[in-house]
């Protein structure tokens, strides 16, 4: 919801890189959300998220169900990331779950985001689900564990990492700094 | 290392709680740090402090060992907590560990940390291991349970918590806006 602003701001250029969180988190033994797993810190992290969302006024209620299987909407935004309508695309559904509380895995959920930006979504979904966008996807998320990658957002600049909302504005200053393109 | 002036300034009380993390961790069904027990975040974690110590100038060398044995400093910071020259001695603590690779769980380490602010580090030492000390810290790391705190730093502003280092300026100013010392 803030990067494009402040990349614009920084002079910042973004290559987004959707990935699946699911089996990263399974390779460090978690089968569900850490947010579940530890409830203690859990129930801050959604306190925290909260807080943030009201200080920014981004809408924000608490999903009834989490975490929902997004692997459908990563398709769509792995497989057309380089479209000029994926940022707002990722937005729609970001918004649909954590604002709206609504069932994105259901594929109905994906094509009401696509069609909310004037897009042909029946066919965009067909093509995110052909063995090709999957393939990129399974690649996409392999290509993020080897990197080190162990959560979203993760901004990579170079070969620094850069973790959670709350480090954006360092890694665009690193970019910055250092004259590179973040990822 | 940044509180103290960042509270000045806004004008916000700090009342030191010190406790244990390892009775805490030991309940989320770990016994050792999350940073040894999952590599990839734990790699990241020290690279993201190193970044932050560099930023803020403050000397930072990764411990040969990790986590090490803080239980006597704790002991000496919860007993004395409200004694004036408890911060400075925490941070002597932290410097020794995270600054100069001390073994903290050394009497002598500890001792020298209190001599270095002139005072009577044998005297503090032993009052510091009594049966009523020992109790106090056990005690103060139960009531930091039964409060949900999970990790440390953690502030707590009336009945809001606020975790880590990167959460200080919003706990400050959740203080400052409902007229409220931290804890």
């Amino acid at each position: 919801m803030r990067i494009e602003k402040l990349a614009e701001a920084t002079g910042v250029a973004i290559d987004w890189k959707p990935f699946l969180l699911g089996p990263i988190f399974g390779e460090q033994g978690w089968s569900d959300s850490p947010f579940n797993i530890y409830p203690a810190k859990g129930k801050y992290m959604w306190r925290d998220l909260e807080r943030i969302c009201n200080a920014l006024s981004i809408p924000f209620v608490r999903p009834s169900r989490f975490p929902r299987n997004g692997v459908l909407a990563a398709r769509v935004a792995c497989w057309f990331a380089s479209e000029p309508w994926v940022n707002e695309f990722s937005k729609a559904v970001f918004h649909a779950n954590f604002a709206e509380d609504r069932e994105i895995s259901d594929p109905d959920v994906v094509l009401a985001c696509l069609r909310g930006l004037g897009l042909q979504g029946s066919r965009l979904l067909k093509q995110a689900q052909s063995a090709e966008s999957k393939a990129k996807l399974r690649a996409q998320t392999e290509h993020a564990r080897s990197l080190g990658i162990f959560g979203a957002p993760s901004f990579l600049v170079g070969k620094e990492m850069f973790w959670g909302n709350d480090r954006l504005e360092q890694a665009l200053a690193w970019a910055k700094s250092h004259d590179i393109a973040a990822k």
